[in-house]
C-alpha cells in the first residue's frame, strides 16, 4: 500500500514554518506497513491542488492532505474536494452540534457562521470526527484511489490519524510488514564506517535495505527490511545485526530505533538509580530542557543553575570568582567548578556544566567564538572536555548539548 | 521566476527525521522575490527521482535539490543528475585538493577512496565550492531549468545557499519584489478575527494576498504584496495595515515579520533596560533556552533555576516547604514564591516561574494533569495565571513556555 502525504499552505513554501505533520503521519503509515511514497508541500491554490490530485489519482491508494481547512477565507480545502470529487458542500448535523457545543459550552460565546460553516462537509464523504476541534477530517474515494482531508493543527491532525485513520486502514486493507533497526554508532565519520563494513552491506539480502544517517560525530545505520512474513523478516534482522556488530562493535553505542540520546540516557539513570543536574552557561537550559522533556523524567533530574551571566555563576553556584579572574569564565576550570557545585547544590550523583563562547560576538570572556568546555561531575570526581564548535549560534548551542549528553552516556555506560 | 525544492532521503519518508531545509531555502528565496511552487520529498530512488526531475522541466525556472550527495552507497544524487544530463562523472582537482586538506588536515586521518570520490562531479556543472564539508554543490542547466544539488547536512546547505546560490540568482537574474507583512494577533479565535475585518479584507488591492495563520490563543495575519515596484507595494502593505489597525487595535500585540515571541520580548528588554530570569518546574529550562538562543541575550537574561524536583525549589530557590505543604507544588501560590525568589536570587528585574503537571502521569502532586501555574514577578510585585493545556506532556510544555513570554511581554507594554 503506498500514501502520497500533501500539506497545503503558503505559510510552508515562504519558509514562514515548518511541516512536522508529514513526518508525524508518515511514522504512523510506516509503524503499518504504509509506504510513502512522497511528500508534497503546495499553496493554498485550488487548480494546483487539483492538478496534484489528478497526478496521483491510481499511482498511489492513499492520499492525505492537511490544511486548508479552517473557517477563513485562504481556506480552500474544502472547496477543492467538491469539485475533484463533482460533489457538494451539505451540513452534517452530528459536526454541527459538535462544533455549537465546543464554542457555546467550552468557549463560552455565541456561535457564528464561519464557525457554523465547519459542520459543511461534501455529501458523499466519510466524516472523520474531530473529538478536539472545529474542522471534521474526511475520507472519500475515487477509483483506486482514498483521499482523506485533514485539519492543520498538529494536535488535531495527531488526534485523528491516532484516533481514525490507523485503526480504519488497520481494518479494512492488507499491507506488508515493514521493520526498521537503527544502529547508532560514534566517534567515525560516514566514509570510515563504510569502508569498515562495505563487504557484510554487499552481503546483506535483497530485502533488507541499509542507509546511513549521518550527524556531526556519530552516524545511525538503519536497516529496513519489508515482506510479508514478520518472522522471516525479524530473523534476518537480527542475524544481520549481530554479524555487524562482530565488525564495528567498538563504535556501536546503542540500538534502539527511535530513542534520542535523552531518552537513552534517561533509561540508563533510571537503570542504575542515579540522578543529574546541569549547570549551564551558552546552552542556557537546553540541556535540562531535553532532559526534562522525557516522561518520566522527574525520577533522575533534579533539576539546573542556568547560570547565563557571569554574576549568576559567581552568586548562585558559588564558582570561586578569582577562578573567574584568574582563567577567564571560558574555560576548563570554571566548567569544572560549575559541575561539581551543582551536583553539591542539587544533590545529584552527576552533573553536567556548560561554558563557551556561542557568538556571534564575544562575550564576558576573550576566548574565540564557538569555544566550549563542558564538564561532568561523576561520583568519582569531574571530567572536562574542550571544543571548537565553531559557527552559528544554533549549531554551537545544539551540538555541545548533544555532545554533553554523549559524554553522560559514555560515563554511565563506561566505554570512554 | 518559480522554483520547486525537492529533497531526498527515506529518513523523511518514514518519518525518522523532519525537514528543515527546505524552510531554509525557501525563507531564503522569498527574500529575493523567487515564488517557491512546490516543495517534495522523494526517496533515494533514480527512477523516481528522474520522473520528478522530467515533471518539472520548463514548468519552473529553478530546482534545488538537497541531501543523497554523500560519499555511501545510499546516496544516489550525483548519479541521477549525470543520467538526466548525459554527462558523466571527473575529478576536479579543486575540490579533490579541498576534500584531501580537510581529511588529512583538519581531521588528521589518511584519505580513503570514498573521501576521494565526493570530488568526483558531472563534467558540464558548475560546481559551487563548499567551504566547509566534502561535498561539492552542483549547478546545472537544461533548457529553461536550472537543476542545483546540495548536501542535505544543514549547515553544508545552508553556507551554500547564502555564500553561492542567493547571491548569483541575484547577479543573473531579473525577479520581482515580494514583500510580506506579519500581524500579531492575541486572545480571539480565526473566526472572530476573520468576522471582523471581513469587510477590510474584501477590499485588499489584488496584489496583496491576506493569510491567517493561527496557533492557540493567537492569530497571525500574513500580508503578502508582489509586484514590479517595491515602492507602491510598501505603501499599499503600510496603508492596509493602518486600516487594520483601526479595526482591531484592541488585540493586535505586534507587527514583527519573521520575529519571535523570543526576539520581541529580548527587543522590549533592551529597549526599556531591564533584566529577566526564569524559575522553571515542569517547562525544564525551556522558557531560558529560548530566551537565551536569542544573539544579545547577556545584554538582559541573567539565568534561571531549574527547580524540576520538589527539594531543589526547597533548597536552592527557598520556596518555604509549608507553602508545598499546604497548596501543593502546583499551586499559585509556590509559582509566586518561586518568581519573587528567584528574581531576588538572579537580581533581576522580571522573572518568570512555571510549576505545573506536564504528564503522562501525575508527579509530586494531585494536581490535575495539563494544570499550570505561570507566575510574573516585576518591579512592583508578582502576578499568577492558572490554565490547564490538556495533553501531550510536549504539548504543555510548549503552550506554557510561549504563554510565558506572551505574559511579560504584554506586561511590559502594559496592554493587559
Amino acid at each position: 500500500m503506498k500514501a502520497t502525504i500533501i500539506t497545503i499552505g503558503d505559510e510552508i513554501l515562504i519558509g514562514q514554518i515548518i511541516d512536522t505533520n508529514s513526518g508525524f503521519i508518515a511514522k504512523s503509515l510506516d509503524r503499518i506497513g504504509v509506504e510513502v511514497r512522497e511528500m508534497i508541500s503546495i499553496s493554498d491554490d485550488k487548480k494546483h491542488i487539483l492538478d496534484t490530485f489528478s497526478q496521483l489519482q491510481n499511482k498511489v491508494d492513499l492520499v492525505i492532505v492537511t490544511g486548508g481547512l479552517g473557517p477563513t477565507k485562504d481556506d480552500v480545502t474544502k472547496k477543492t474536494f467538491c469539485e475533484y470529487f463533482d460533489d457538494q458542500l451539505v451540513v452534517d448535523p452530528e459536526v454541527l452540534a459538535h462544533v455549537t457545543q465546543l464554542i457555546e459550552g467550552y468557549f463560552k460565546r455565541a456561535i457564528t457562521q464561519m464557525n457554523k460553516d465547519q459542520a459543511l462537509v461534501p455529501s458523499t464523504c466519510t466524516i472523520l470526527h474531530n473529538k478536539v476541534g472545529t474542522a471534521p477530517g474526511m475520507w472519500m474515494k475515487k477509483e483506486n484511489t482514498v483521499f482523506i482531508s485533514l485539519p492543520g493543527v498538529p494536535y488535531e491532525m495527531k488526534y485523528l490519524v491516532e484516533e481514525e485513520i490507523i485503526p480504519k486502514i488497520v481494518r479494512e486493507y492488507k499491507r506488508p510488514y515493514i521493520i526498521h533497526k537503527t544502529i547508532l554508532t560514534y566517534g567515525q565519520g560516514e566514509s570510515l564506517v563504510a569502508e569498515r563494513i562495505e563487504h557484510w552491506e554487499n552481503n546483506l539480502p535483497g530485502f533488507i535495505k541499509l542507509a546511513y544517517l549521518p550527524n556531526p560525530g556519530r552516524v545511525r545505520l538503519r536497516l529496513t527490511a519489508k515482506g510479508t512474513d514478520k518472522g522471516i523478516l525479524e530473523a534476518a534482522i537480527e542475524e544481520n545485526v549481530k554479524s555487524l556488530d562482530a565488525i564495528i562493535h567498538d563504535i556501536i553505542v546503542g540500538f534502539d530505533d527511535d530513542e534520542t540520546i535523552e531518552v537513552v540516557v534517561g533509561k540508563l539513570l533510571v537503570q542504575q538509580n542515579k540522578t543529574i543536574s546541569t549547570a549551564e552557561s551558552f546552552t542556557g537550559g537546553k540541556i535540562a530542557s531535553l532532559l526534562s522533556a522525557v516522561p518520566g523524567a522527574s525520577h533522575y533530574f533534579k533539576g539546573s543553575v542556568v547560570s547565563y551571566a557571569t554574576e549568576t555563576k559567581v552568586n548562585v553556584l558559588g564558582v570561586p570568582q578569582n577562578l573567574v579572574d584568574e582563567f577567564s569564565v571560558v574555560s576548563a576550570e570554571v566548567a569544572s567548578a560549575m559541575a561539581l557545585n551543582v551536583k553539591q547544590l542539587l544533590k545529584t550523583d552527576y552533573a553536567i556544566a556548560t561554558t563557551g563562547n556561542a557568538g556571534p560576538s564575544k562575550g564576558d570572556s576573550d576566548t574565540e567564538i564557538g569555544a566550549v568546555f563542558i564538564a561532568l561531575a561523576t561520583p568519582n570526581g569531574v571530567v572536562t572536555e574542550e571544543f571548537n564548535f565553531g559557527q552559528p549560534r544554533e549549531k554551537v548551542i545544539d551540538r555541545a548539548t548533544i555532545k554533553s549528553l554523549e559524554i553522560l552516556q559514555k560515563e554511565i555506560l563506561k566505554i570512554v
